[in-house]
């Protein structure tokens, strides 16, 4: 029984929801890896360096979290890590939906990488890299939505 | 307490559905400013003009309803007319779960301003612009779902 | 156009949740009457009279709020005190399709009276009295769930 | 009472779950059309030509089923060949509040064309053609998900 | 292909979303049979007997629909009378995820018997026997729920 | 960091459903602790100790889980045996939205205790202990909804 666990996402930036995952996560699995998916379908605000920054500087404390990348699908990378289960965040019904359809692909991909889902804090239930993206555009306020550093990170994108 | 409320939208274009709303706002609400909100990321069928021109229409039998555009956070333009509270329209689940985020978001930007949120009448509730739009793209028969005005503005639109 | 409102509920006991709920509903409406519904097929923990009373207590410090109970139909009392429009409180999704039933049914009884949903807090979004009176009942802490005197009536009640 | 059915899509491409509907359908209605719809606003990866004859290859053994293509309104189509009925699998949530639009809308074009649902399989409940498309790009194992001949013109799509 | 179909409920009392559901059946099917269920485990308003009278008194006018009552397994009734497929209505998500998991269960138990879903016209889609009850007890106006004969039954029944 | 885990449930009685979930977290967590609720409100069918009987039956083979039984709150429960996390399957949106309630009550009675979420195999995702009491009941076969010991179980409860 592996100790490795994935937390994927594509994390376009990092929001305080995500993080509070990853954070839970890290108190019950020994080695958790925060993979960046880079999914080059969708048009993304940072790249797969920036975000992989981005994510390595708000979890520096955190000494059994690492943070990589891969653009393959998500079974073979937690399969070419050892990685005995995948951790996702789970908000609403929408998620849940599409996280079970994601899982239940994985499954038929590979039946040995189990899925675990874990409820966002209440607080973030209804954030999301796209809505704070939307917000800081217009220069609206979102340092109580994500880390500092991706406050800045975004104010500097959007040129303020 | 102010008496100012906002029916903020795309009205890409206005329905019977957002009429529904409108009156359903003015029958309580003592000053209700329709907001087209000019998302300049969505390509829009109707230019923002022609959409407030549409709504002016077909809402000139109410009095305390006035129409208006604007380009930036509606939480902003909430705030710039000194508005108490926001009225949005709720058809169905999916509705539901992005006027939450969407209403989330607003009281981390701004707490003082309320959203309230009303049914939409049952005969209108799985109605919507896109389906309007692609039904009257083909030649469909969309006399019962817009107002007469808007229903000639698409068949011109699509030129028919 | 009445300034009266209604927010109508079980209360049985009023939660942190209700309580945001009513105080949202005061911030915007002038007249706010909080209806104890007492639907006699709901075993009740509280009797209408404790409700009231606890109800009473905790928004003595809000002016525009009034507690009272009713017996029959909620639309019925809602005429009788000549309110425009009802106030309720949306959670979940569940929550949502009992509350579009109830509104769809309260429009065929009288189109006249409006009902206004405002979402609770992200912080009570999962918070019902059923579960506040089963986690009291195994004498579990509930002190960030309901106000003071809701607490002290609960440990009364379940003697501990 | 007309015999014909048709079970519509856009079938890009067909998926296990799709022919489990279709199958069902087979056995209840008399004709069956299964309907690949053109909607020349999303970008397809299969011509309406070959996702038709894909079609056709994975439902030669059943007599009662025929496979064409069109390119307008469903509701136009039904009642150009005489169809009584509209035949649609459910899967999710999601699924059926985009369903429940379609049908509300079809009822307003023409009401004498009834829409029947039947739910997926279990087993496919959470399949669909967009996800096997994204698992097929990258050499992910996709036999179970669809017929062989439809894995095989995945694997020649993607040059594998 | 026998050409039987069932529309089970337990129709305490029947409701015009019911009887629209029967009507749209018997425009698809030949040979309707409405299977009044007496599940013992509910306490009923209205007999078995009393719930088939009215029933049959409300599709008097449509020949092609019988009405019949059974006390075991719904599956087993099907089988008995030759049935090739069960028709329900669906309202709305929580209606849809009961029918998925009694869908579900009746394939388990005979998989050669399908079951279409047919959506309730949008005016009935927040429409129940209890919420009919509910307000018939108190006195409201139900004479656009139910057919009138079931509004005099109601009356009579709540001695008004 | 604890290697205890509590898989709680009434399991009145236990299904492949729950069987599945067991299976799928013993593989992951070391020490997996089957807790059957013992709560008094509801009426059970078997007894707790019949209920702990059958799960111990069908998950002898399984080394690293145990079956216990618990009448407080399960976090109570969780702390005594010095428990990291709690998991629980998820079947459908409305599972989901109970699950989210328990889960921020949990965490407001005691945050270090994390709740995990595995989602049941596609082919269980409508089973139930309710579902398969309804068609024991009336001697409907449930072979391969439940083991064998637990299907004998129910034949002698209902005297088959």
């Amino acid at each position: 029984m592996s100790k490795i666990v994935v937390v994927p996402g594509s994390f376009d930036p990092i929001t305080n929801g995500h993080l509070d995952i990853i954070k839970r996560a890290a108190k019950v699995f020994t080695d958790v890896r925060v993979a960046v998916m880079n999914n080059s379908s969708k048009n993304s605000l940072f790249s797969v360096e920036e975000r992989v920054a981005l994510i390595e500087e708000v979890t520096a404390g955190i000494p059994n979290v690492r943070v990589e990348s891969s653009s393959g699908l998500l079974i073979d990378y937690a399969k070419s890590i050892g990685a005995s289960a995948i951790v996702r965040g789970l908000r609403a019904v929408s998620d849940f939906e599409y996280e079970m359809q994601i899982t239940s692909m994985n499954r038929v991909l590979d039946e040995s990488i189990e899925t675990f889902f874990i409820m966002t804090n209440n607080q973030y239930s209804f954030l999301s890299s796209s809505i704070v993206k939307e917000v800081a555009k217009y220069g609206g306020e979102i340092s109580v939505l994500v880390p500092k550093s991706v406050e800045l990170a975004l104010k500097k994108k959007y040129n303020q």
